[in-house]
C-alpha cells in the first residue's frame, strides 16, 4: 500500500566519480541495506558536477546544483557521505549544505519545510580522527533544515592518530564496529521514513 | 488509547534554582507547549543536585544522577537547556551527556539502546553568539546515544556580539524568531513522541 | 633594519567580488591598522579564482591556487575572512584550508613546516550566531598547520537571533565591541610577525 | 639572566588522582620535555579540588578554584590535558574554560588581560575519535581568553573507530606520530614562552 520509498546519497568526496573514493566503499554498504529493504537508491558523485557557490536553489550560469536539488525533493532519505580533513567534513559537504538552504524557503503542501517528514544521516570515512566532528556537524545542519534524524545516524570509520591508510586499504569495513554503525544508520534511515511516510508530521506550529 | 506522554526537561545552567535563570524563561513557554498538548512535563535544576563525574549510571558515593536518570528512563522527550559560554554549551550539559552515556548499555525490552523511541531536543540562550555550537553539540550527542530528534529541534536567543543584557532583560521571548524556534522545536518533539508512541521503531539492524 | 611585513588576507565570502561582501567591510578596518603598522596587505576575494578541490598545492588542469599559494608563502601573516551559513564558516574558507593542508610538506630552511613564524587569525561576519564556531575552526585548523595565533585572534558581529540585516546594513562596524576585536586581533597579529620576525622559533623538536 | 618558567599542567580526566588516568601517561612526557629545558612543571588533578561551578575566581562557600587560579597567574605556560567523551572533551575541562574566564577581567601591569604573554596548548588522549575536536574547543577558548597559541599546539592519541584499549593499555605513547605532536607541542610551548618572556607583546590596540 504504502508507496516505495526513496534514497538519494550525496558523496562529498573532494574527487570526481573517476577516482575511487574511500566513502564509496561506506555508501555501497548502505545501498545493501536499502535494496533490502525495498528502497529506491541513487549515489551521485557531487564532484562530477559544476556546484555553484551561493545560497540559492539555482545560481544560474551553468550552476548544475538544480539537477540534484530535484533528486533531493524528491527522496525520502537523504544520506550524505564526506571524507575527513583536517578533522572536518569536506568543502563539498559544506556546499551541499549551503545550496540545501538555499532551497529552504520552498514548502510541502502543508506549509511545512520541504524538508519535513524527510530522514538524513551521514557517513564518513577518514584515515585518522575527525569523524563525530565531521557527521555530527552535517547531522545537526540538516536537522535544522527540517530533517527528522533516527537514533545513531552517523555511520563512520577513521583509524588510530597519525597518517595510514584509508577505509579500503585498512580494510575498516571489517570493523565490527564500524559495520555495526552502517547497520543501525542504515536501518533506522529506513525505519524512521516509514514510519514517517505512514504518519508524517502534523502541520502544528510548524507551518508558515 | 494511547498513554499520555512525558517530557524531562534538564535546565543545565551553572546557578541553582534559588537563583533565576535565563534559560529557565525559555523552558517555561517549552511547557506551555507541553501543557497545551497534554504533555506531562517536569523541569530539573541539574545544579540542585550533587552530580558526581565519571561514565556510569551510579558513581555512589552521594552521587545523585541515580534521581535523575530513574526520569530519564520514564520520559518520552527530552529536552536540554543550556546558557552558553564561551561560545559553548555549559559543563553542567556535557557532565549530562556524560553520565547519559554512563547508562547507554541498558536496553529496552526489544534490545534497543534504552533512549530509543524516546525525543531529545534542546534550547539555549546566551546574551551573545553560539546557539548553535552549544545546541548542535548536544543534540548530535543525543542523537548519538538513540535518540530521535525531530526537525527544528532547537529553540534559541542570542543577542548581538559582545556583552549584553540576557535572555530575561533583553526581553528575548519577544523575538518572532525566537518564538517561532520554540513552537517547531516544541510542537515537533511532541509530534515525534506521538508518532513514535503509536509506531516504535522496529528492532531490525538496531537492537543487541 | 627588519624587513617590512606582509599580511595576506583571503576573504572567503561565497561572492565575487563584482558583489559587495559584508566581510570586505571588516577586512577594510584591518588594512587600516596594517597601513599604521607599515605592513603590506593585500585582499583576495578567494571566489574570483578558479580554485580545484583536493588536498596537494596544484591539482593542475587551470587550477588557480598556485597563485594563491604563492602570496601565502611570502606573507607573514595570514587573516582569512569569511561569513557565516548555518552558523558555520564557508565552503570556501574550509576548501582554503584542505589546500593550504595540500602544501604543509613543503618545509623552511630550517626544515619547520613552512607555516612556521607565520601568524594567522580570523575575521567573521554574519547577520546571527556563528561567529566563535567559525572562527575557532579556522583559527585551530591554522594553528595545526603550524601558524602561530595571537591572543584574541578573532575579529567578528553577528546580530541578534533570526534573520536580520547584515554587518553593512546594520553598521556593525559601530559596535564597540566589535571595533575592539578588530583592534586587538589586527594588533596582535602585527606585534607577534614582529616579535617572531625578530626572534623566530627554533628548530628544536619541530623539524624534520 | 632570563628568569625560569613556569608550567601548569591542568589534568582535566574525569577521575580523581587515586586512579590512573591515561591522560596523565602523556603528560608526563611533557613533564620530560619541560625539565629538559629547564622550564618548572607541575600537575594538577582537576578531579581532586570541590571546584564550584559559576563565572567568577572564587565562588566561594568551599570553592577550591581559587589555589588553582594563583598557580594560573604564576605560570608561563598552561597545558589543558583533558580525555575524550562522545567526540568530545571532558566536562571537567569546560568547567576549567569557564573558571578562567571568570578571572578574564584581570588585567596586568600594562592594561593587558591577565593571560597575555602566556602560552597555552593541549594534550588529548582518548580510546576513538573526537582529539581533534577537544583539543580544538580547548586552544581556541585559551586564545579568546588571551593566551597566545604557538604551532603545533595539540599532542594526541586515539585509537581506531568503536570501542577498544586506551592510550596506555594501546601503548599509544610507542605512536610515532603521537610522540612528534608531543615533541612538538612540548618544545613550542617552551619556545614561545621563552620569546615572550623576553620580548612581550606590546600594549598597543589590546589594553583597557
Amino acid at each position: 500500500m504504502s508507496r516505495k520509498l526513496k534514497a538519494l546519497i550525496l558523496n562529498c568526496s573532494l574527487k570526481k566519480s573517476n577516482e575511487p573514493s574511500n566513502t564509496d566503499a561506506m555508501l555501497n554498504d548502505f545501498i545493501k541495506i536499502f535494496d533490502g529493504k525495498q528502497v529506491e537508491s541513487e549515489v551521485i558523485r557531487v564532484a562530477d558536477y559544476q556546484v555553484a557557490y551561493g545560497i540559492a536553489s539555482d545560481m544560474g550560469d551553468g550552476d548544475e546544483w538544480p539537477q540534484i536539488w530535484e533528486k533531493v525533493k524528491e527522496a525520502d532519505i537523504l544520506l550524505v557521505g564526506t571524507p575527513v580533513w583536517l578533522g572536518e567534513k569536506s568543502s563539498i559537504s559544506k556546499l551541499v549544505l549551503e545550496r540545501l538552504d538555499g532551497g529552504s524557503s520552498e514548502t510541502n503542501e502543508k506549509g511545512q519545510s520541504i524538508f519535513y517528514n524527510k530522514v538524513a544521516g551521514a557517513a564518513v570515512t577518514g584515515n585518522e580522527d575527525g569523524a563525530k566532528n565531521a557527521g555530527g556537524d552535517l547531522i545537526f545542519g540538516l536537522a535544522q533544515l527540517g530533517y527528522t534524524v533516527p537514533p545513531n545516524p552517523l555511520a563512520y570509520w577513521v583509524g588510530e592518530a597519525g597518517p595510514g591508510p584509508s577505509y579500503v586499504e585498512a580494510e575498516g569495513y571489517k570493523s565490527e564496529f564500524t559495520q555495526s554503525t552502517i547497520q543501525m544508520a542504515g536501518h533506522n534511515l529506513v525505519h524512521l521514513a516509514s514510519i514517517l511516510n505512514e504518519q508524517p508530521i502534523p502541520a502544528e506550529g510548524n507551518a508558515s
